[in-house]
């Protein structure tokens, strides 16, 4: 199992509506053939300078690279995070 | 649900028998009240400059106070997790 995390922050102001459409839309992610567990989440630690994440579970690394190239993800990336995110960061984890 | 998670970096030599030993004796921390789903990981995203990680889950804000004020909690911050770890970011999540 890896659980792929990204905590980021968009550049939308909080409880716009774009950011609703953002976080809404982004369900197209579970929809993508590997994924699993997928969560959108707020983060909520003062000692975190982020507002939001995603996580997500896949089998192995050949469910996580279909994942990548899907074009419901690539479109994804292209058309909505890179143009409405602030700031990320990605944190993968395997358990040990 | 709250999850609190931390990814860090570890002064000690990887694979080192110091690394084992903070890694193993973290399970003290499994064994406070209202720990839920205490795991340790290993974070393997090439875009995030830490190795490994803790996440647990808490039923509410008040489990989570009783957690970090639990005299095993603090000595584990204390007497470990001080002087051993490089650096880390705490992310917490609660369901959007």
């Amino acid at each position: 199992m890896i659980r792929h995390t990204v905590v980021f922050n968009l550049k939308h102001d909080a409880n716009s509506e774009a950011e609703g459409a953002f976080l809404r839309d982004a369900l197209v992610l579970e929809a993508i053939p590997g994924v699993q567990k997928f969560e959108r989440l707020r983060q909520v630690s003062p000692k975190a300078d982020y507002a939001f994440g995603f996580s997500m579970e896949f089998a192995d690394q050949a469910a996580y690279d279909g994942y990548n190239v899907h074009p419901d993800h690539v479109a994804f990336v292209r058309d909505r995070w890179v143009p409405e995110v602030a700031a990320f960061q990605e944190i993968d984890y395997v358990a040990l």
